[in-house]
């Protein structure tokens, strides 16, 4: 029997802006990526966030990323091993407040956008993240790209440790993403998309960009909930995989 | 036997930017208030004002206060107590990641600058901090103004409760402190403030400016390490209390 | 021949995040309230809008705030005046970058939320703010609240004013608007809102809500786009202005 | 007859924070680079700093940097080309309405920290500085690093250029600096330090690290205000270059 989680980032509104359809795609998911106020997020939403988790039956993890809301967390920033780590754990527990106050357990912490790319690559900075990760709690997994360098780090530093694949994103032969700046990064059928991800799921393979079967560990699957067609494919893959016979599960079951 | 503790607000650093005399005043106070991030300290500074207060047998309190760091905190904002109280839990979370880090206990929450002004006399806002310390953890004391509303709001909700005095400061008939704005309201003479303080501590009374007696806890002293003077007198009235035979204690060994 | 502004505000998104519908509003109005990076906007944000206006033949002006991102600059901060006129300074030299770089004119600034409303009621902030404008550019306009200390201080400081009006709101018998909090505020029926507002347009009068008749300088009606309806509802204002004959016009026309 | 101006950051205290010893340092240097908020900085210090460059006959100049304060502006982060000049944009402005307000003129823009050193070889984003603020003034000179990127996109955008050279560091045969990473990259001795920067006034010229005579324009000498030995150094410096017979002055009176 096959079970899957399905991740998506949630809580992203801050003061009077609004983003995302949190309400839409939360009924969808399994486990909810939280932002912590560095990126995205405030605390009145990281407490309303964790309570929709909570009513709704999803899993809550952290999502810290640089401290740049300008920029949505999404631009490289070149901050130290030791700067990280401290906004890992700085981040992981101003959302482990609202979780006590929400009387749910954190499950998870899946870093956030140019720091969860770079962590991916560069083993000084996963190796920080995952330090902070353990320092705060120890039983909390880290959620991370499948085969990256963040995942080796939680390993290395004793935590359990969760693989993400994405539906829409080709793969290369070392089980890498292919850039999106390089052509056929993105996966646009829908049907493909969901096809492969029944079969990341089922069968722990995926065919890479150039034709090679790879190994691929698929604990978890990324999803949107940005717009109405991203909540569409959501439904649409969940009933897919249960189709398939394989279970929507939070990834603390799984891993 | 007479016990008091002495605190002080530590971690007020920020980035690239000291303030305080934090390693010289550590060595003479019982508990620390470490700023949160919003209104002073940034992640950094906080992992390491908690290691520090850590290797001087410092008792760790969170000093969580308006989201106003270009004002240090100090000015009054008109926050619904819903905000309040998230910003409580942000910041008390936030430091408890790092309390955990290093293997110590949160002892206590003391609101920092406007937001203890405000919520001194302002019983909605009160509860809204008390409702917030005890939503994240409940074994955590609340310290605040002698007589405040803070402190019944503390009560109320359930809170352990301690009482704060300040050694320069003129006190009212009813037990509030007088307004810097008035005259009288602050105690040059430093042999005067420590005779006073060491009154309150033994005899639990102080004498309003008007003349009155007037009960008062004094189960913590407020003092600071902003310059060299600020640290001779922490060691002034730490050594004159102790002839005194009053024990130096943190506020979990009092309250 | 009668003329009138329509101001609104524009550019509030900022960095990931959406507001207002600046597209849609901005072919109906005549003045925009440009934020300036304090309370929202940013600087692509701000070049984008002032373009926009540009485009759209709409008068740009400074819509500084208190330094509040995550309360929307809603929340009334103690500022003192001399921060407040820093403040002023550098959100509206901000902008001024951006009319510059467009190859457009500054022609007013109009505080924003809470920073408007202290200043309609507080002399030394007022003047203040004033005196901050005067300070960057003589010749920029002040647009304030009808019968306000902000116009006071304008005129004081040798500023050119322009006063403005709300169609949705009811005033009392010294020209002032009845509070929110009261019954009878806000005029709920959009015929009588637009009625009203072309009384005081043509004839400068309004009926207090206790009856009497009060005279009031209308130069510009504050409009709003933040949803479908609010759009809907500019139009058809200035619709029945028009057919009422009186011409829509930036504030630069009129004072 | 030889001129060179003596430029040094100032004004980059922030709120409680202060750094720098300005008030020293202000009375030895010809110019001015002044933070405008992003890395440092904020409305009240600009104006202060403003008000004292005037009043010692210091050129005045923006000091614009990344909006990172946490990181006081000296990590790199990865803005794109627009988001890069509309930040330059912004600050310029803000700066130039205290300018406005004191009555001086802006004389240069300098970027600060690492948006200066990533200019310096990403020619992209230094044009993306340059078109920032020819777009704002272009009677503004643009202050880079000798032979770098930054000062060829000046050139190329149309905006008068000045040529800054560092008195303790060493410089590679293509004129560029040493890497700090590398050995020998600081130059310690002061003599030594004095000496090369009164030939690169006098001649034009510097030795590189690995022995050849590198041609190099010194405009502007960096100093820095950061601790008392720093401001000796600064007063050194000026009184062996006038020694020499050479004049400092601002930037203006040189290119």
């Amino acid at each position: 029997m096959y079970k899957v989680d399905l991740n998506s980032d949630l809580g992203e509104s801050f003061g009077a802006y609004t983003i995302g359809m949190d309400e839409s795609v939360i009924a969808h998911v399994s486990s909810a990526n939280v932002a912590c106020g560095y990126h995205a997020g405030d605390p009145l939403v990281m407490d309303k966030t964790v309570a929709a988790c909570k009513a709704a039956g999803v899993a809550v993890g952290a999502h810290p990323g640089f401290p740049d809301l300008m920029g949505f967390g999404r631009r490289n920033m070149v901050c130290s091993p030791k700067e990280a780590k401290a906004y890992i754990q700085y981040q992981m527990g101003a959302l482990l407040a609202f979780t006590a106050a929400n009387g749910v357990k954190l499950q998870h912490v899946k870093p956030h956008g140019a720091l969860y790319n770079m962590a991916g690559k560069d083993m000084d900075l996963a190796l920080a993240i995952a330090e902070g990760i353990a320092s705060v709690d120890k039983d909390v997994i880290l959620l991370g790209l499948a085969g990256s360098k963040m995942l080796e780090a939680g390993k290395q530093v004793g935590l359990k440790i969760a693989s993400e694949v994405f539906a829409d994103r080709a793969y290369q032969a070392d089980g890498s993403l292919v850039p999106r700046s390089k052509p056929g990064a993105v996966i646009h059928d829908k049907d493909e998309a969901i096809a492969r991800t029944i079969r990341m799921v089922t069968e722990g393979k995926v065919t890479a960009i150039t034709g090679e079967e790879v190994s691929i560990d698929a604990h978890s699957i990324c999803v949107h909930g940005d717009n109405p067609s991203a909540v569409e494919f959501v439904k649409n893959i969940r009933a897919r995989l249960e189709a398939e016979g394989v279970t929507i599960a939070p990834i603390a079951d799984i891993v």
